[in-house]
């Protein structure tokens, strides 16, 4: 049985065991409350079987990984065991090599950040940064702040830690600053403490978008004012197609925004090492909560991670996966213009993802078994909402897959939304006369 | 500026940012409760001084990795990279690598356990198992059961989600299976769900004791009646000086135990790789809590040390683990024999640690700056009970030291305690008359 095979199994044998409660599960009724929330992201339901060879995942977020140098990989890895086995397999410090935590501030630097190493804070993944900062700032109830829509794994984990959370809507220049200060009024004229404001301002997942230059310095002196933490994650920030990126919010307002960093993108996730840059009171305590977690992140992960960048042309490689990227963006796009005038979407100037709009009435969720008999998946725009929002939008990832099999995906799913717009019609579920929004036109309405 | 004395200043201004809340801390209002509960451990406060290439450390749980094949381990890293690092660098399952689990199946079959593939997780760790299970089973309040006294880093995740940890006396044979019965009759009399009994069967961290293989079915069965699920933790069962591992409590009552390993300390603690072997439906939830915090455990890790103990002797590499093991806690014994006539201890068969006793009135926490400025480094008895406990013990380790430095270390531990021994006479500090308990017997009264 494959490895593929046997996940597909395991993960319905776990959805399984997960909902049926009490019968199968004679723990069920010892559980914490978090844990009854905590269910399987769409996502990752789907994995396995859009993980089969014949169909076209536009669903996952995987890196492509095959440009990675394997053979310096090898020699380094093994240099790396010879020379310092006896102290990279051992035990380090909680916070993350100091090694490493130096070369951090470094890569942060193309932000315009400048950050000094003992405020990183190395984590296992940045999901796993997420993971402390919720463990440290989310009380049962409390409200976190995310763009409409946003990352399913932060979603996911604000979920696991019983936040209340509620979006603010964004448009093809990002987060809009007069909808936050419209959402912020509201809540603190409800009395609802808002613990901080999770934002992804370079190539949105799953937007595709910027927060524009303009808006940075707006939505860092709202927040500031508010006295609202802003949690600035960026694992796609260096993989524009092209120019340099926009400055961090970070480098705006040092003092309120704990940054999240990633090598899974622009290196290779295998290693899981991100980290976070954060005040420094912020960041002892997230060492802390480092600690309780795992006592220290691998050693061995993180030096390899720093001798990569000390001894590797890293920026190079990150230059050749924008290409190779940009290359799979423009394959989406003109996919997208010859099978699919009836969606509309956005072109995303970096990062792995395209937010596509289906015509009236079509629901991304009902429509996805059938993408899958069609083999073509992608991910439901419910997904990337905490409050059932979405089903008219789904993710189609470029990341993964070759320009020749984006353009059958989407030829394939062409044919699927089809089908399901004549099975709309028919059954007249559609509201107005379907006029079709223009192609190119941003996937949700401007504010 | 060295890592040790970075890391050193880097704890000290931890702490004082921890500490100094509001005035050094704007965010200090927004934190969660669970938060404020944090603080570092006292094993990991000292750390970085008890590092100190000029001090003695009988502090940490640091193995002793020196005899590790390096030679093997870089050349099978590289082979890994070469032949499979396009896979063994990308994202994974969040339940864990399938080969990896398979082999961890095998690894537990010497402690008697019949497990499945499928119900093993595979964590960052053990100490992630542990923050895992705490996240699905504690709510603030609840109480979990734990050996008085217990491991400091379950004791600090347990209080990182706000558990009411209440301790149950061990003896030479471990957990007192009456003293359990007495405690759950108490807490059931006050109407206190237990989620969970935290047990170290196996050479116990900082007990030194092995829970009897009479007491073991005695103890599940005590479990299983009451309905308390079991955690079992057993990083270092491999490592008895002799003879065959005692039979796990797993394998008395599957369906009632999570079940902890690590190959941290049979292996190596740099990659970070631990598990979970648990009933079917706790399995699931603790994958769905491991893609909350981190997506999924490092491939790279997962399949390295897949690899080790596929094409390694393993099993003779934990042999020669053991006996180093043994001959440093011989050494052990022997310098208290010699130098520490006024203390007790028990006489570990396994593992890293030695528990000694304390001569009346001393205080192992109020004795540690003196320690430290002697050159020698412990760890108090107060940092492995959840209520205070603990001041007239501390914890010896023998892992780390070579035998001579063992034997340095005790003799200047030994100056210290008489030291302050005059001074408690000196100042009538202590209750009797000093009369000392055998060495050599156990350390906390027989019940």
């Amino acid at each position: 049985m494959s490895d593929k095979q046997r996940n597909a199994d395991r993960a319905s044998a776990n959805r399984a065991a997960v909902a049926t409660g009490t019968r199968l599960d004679p723990w069920y009724n010892t559980y914490a409350d978090r844990a009854l929330g905590m269910r399987q992201s769409e996502v990752r339901s789907l994995f396995a079987v859009a993980n089969r060879p014949e169909v076209v995942s536009l669903a996952g977020g995987m890196p492509n990984i095959e440009g990675l140098p394997l053979e310096f990989l090898a020699e380094m890895s093994s240099r790396l065991l010879r020379d310092r086995g006896a102290s990279i397999l051992q035990y380090g410090s909680g916070q993350g090599s100091d090694e490493l935590r130096e070369m951090i501030v470094e890569v942060m630097r193309p932000d315009g950040i400048r950050g000094h190493a003992d405020d990183v804070v190395v984590t296992t993944g940045s999901q796993q940064a997420l993971d402390l900062i919720s463990q440290i700032f989310i009380n049962p109830g409390d409200v976190v702040l995310a763009e409409a829509p946003s990352y399913v794994g932060a979603l996911g984990t604000f979920r696991a830690y019983q936040a209340n959370v509620v979006h603010v809507p964004m448009d093809a220049e990002g987060l809009v600053p007069e909808e936050l200060v419209r959402v912020i009024d509201e809540l603190e004229a409800e009395g609802k403490p808002i613990k901080f404001l999770y934002t992804i301002p370079n190539f949105h997942n799953p937007g595709g978008v910027c927060l524009s230059a303009e808006r940075r310095p707006r939505i860092a002196e709202i927040c500031q004012r508010r006295h609202i933490l802003v949690v600035e994650d960026n694992p796609y920030g260096l993989l524009g197609f092209d120019g340099d990126p926009i400055p961090a919010i970070q480098s705006i307002n040092p003092d309120g925004v704990v940054y999240l960093g990633s090598f899974s993108k622009t290196f290779a996730p295998g290693y899981r090492v991100g980290w976070a840059l954060a005040p420094t009171a912020v960041a002892a305590r997230l060492t802390l909560a480092n600690e309780n977690a795992l006592l220290c992140p691998s050693t061995f992960a993180q030096l390899s991670i720093n001798e990569y960048l000390r001894t590797y042309d890293w920026y190079q490689q990150v230059k050749e996966y924008r290409e190779m990227y940009h290359e799979r963006g423009r394959a989406m796009q003109e996919a997208l213009e010859e099978y699919m005038p009836m969606c509309s979407w956005n072109s995303p100037e970096g990062g792995f993802y395209t937010w596509v709009k289906l015509p009236e009435g079509l629901d991304a969720q009902a429509m996805l078994p059938r993408a899958v008999t069609n083999l073509v998946a992608y991910v439901s725009g419910t997904a990337f909402y905490a409050d059932g929002q979405g089903r008219d939008h789904m993710r189609l990832s470029f990341c993964y897959p070759t320009p020749e099999r984006i353009r059958e995906g989407v030829q394939r799913l062409a044919a699927v939304v089809r089908a399901e717009a004549e099975l709309v019609d028919m059954f007249g579920l559609r509201g107005g006369d379907g006029a079709k929004p223009s192609p190119g036109e941003f996937a949700w309405p401007r504010v």
